[in-house]
């Protein structure tokens, strides 16, 4: 079984660092007494303070409806070594099947939402619904980060970044240019 | 100066495959007179059909207006050759500057908006904005893309993924897991 990081807390205005690059992230649910987790690609940062994230789920998903009345969520950054939890996540549906069980994953109580922290992903976010102008029209969830957990280690994680047409690209290496960058533009 | 990619059509529906991993990408607009170019990390994939893109662009951002105003936009994908004017563009401001002339960039006609095609990104989108309800209050922009073009070869662009003070993740390799996936859920 995969070694669970080690966690540090992380200031919620600076999760971009993580979300921004696009990866590939899994969304744990809870509503009485079911609890889920979904794969999801389609995501965005939208503000810095208050911490904000917008998403996309489809109606079908067994998690729309969890989020939808629980009006909470986590999003969990997992790395490459979790592939094969990441696609077969995806690939199943909490209507049939436990997917903490059957995957393998631990659930660990978060601080602010009922939602689990999925314990083996390298990032958790702590979410809570703010906006559902756009739900009706376009599944589009508006969140809010109301608590961030992080990796202590590596500083960069090995993500996955999904192209359509089961293949994913995965991240590379970082580049860092500090001397072109305005201060407020960093 | 950096060759320009040979272009074909894109189904509009496909264009999560280059969206979806998350690259930093190039907006351009146009309104009357003036036209402009930013640097954008904060956008996701909302829907095949319509193809709808949704985006956050900061009001304080020159670029603002003029996709307001216009209601219309091109999202085009720049490659990893490209950092300096990724970097550039993202460091002034269209208010003191012409940035097509400033980075040596190519303005190409769009067929479907005004706003004018960069010539020497990967993929250049065609957007419209088709949704207002989130503008007032996120300064979120939804997009039903109207037309693509994206580069007949490579496959996979190497593009970059910005994670916040002044790094860039490059896209790495790709890997195909197709026995994996349900053929719905692809």
């Amino acid at each position: 079984m995969k070694k669970p990081y080690r966690k540090k807390d992380l200031p919620v205005a600076e999760i971009r660092r993580y979300l921004e690059p696009g990866p590939t992230v899994l969304v744990s649910s809870h509503w009485k007494d079911d609890t889920n987790i979904m794969t999801m690609g389609w995501h965005t940062v939208m503000e810095f303070s208050p911490s904000m994230i917008g998403c996309m789920i489809t109606a079908a998903n067994y998690s729309f409806e969890l989020i939808k009345k629980s009006k909470e969520c986590v999003i969990n950054i997992p790395t490459h070594d979790m592939i094969d939890e990441i696609i077969g996540i995806g690939n199943s549906t909490g209507e049939e099947i436990d997917k903490f069980s059957e995957f393998g994953l631990t659930a660990v109580a978060a601080e602010k939402v009922k939602a689990p922290l999925i314990k083996e992903c390298y990032a958790n976010f702590e979410c809570k619904v703010i906006d559902e102008h756009l739900l009706p029209k376009y599944n589009f969830f508006v969140l809010e980060v109301v608590k961030a957990h992080v990796a202590v280690s590596p500083k960069y994680p090995r993500t996955v970044h999904y192209r359509g047409d089961a293949t994913f690209m995965i991240s590379g290496r970082n580049l860092s240019y500090p001397g072109k960058f305005k201060s407020q533009n960093l």
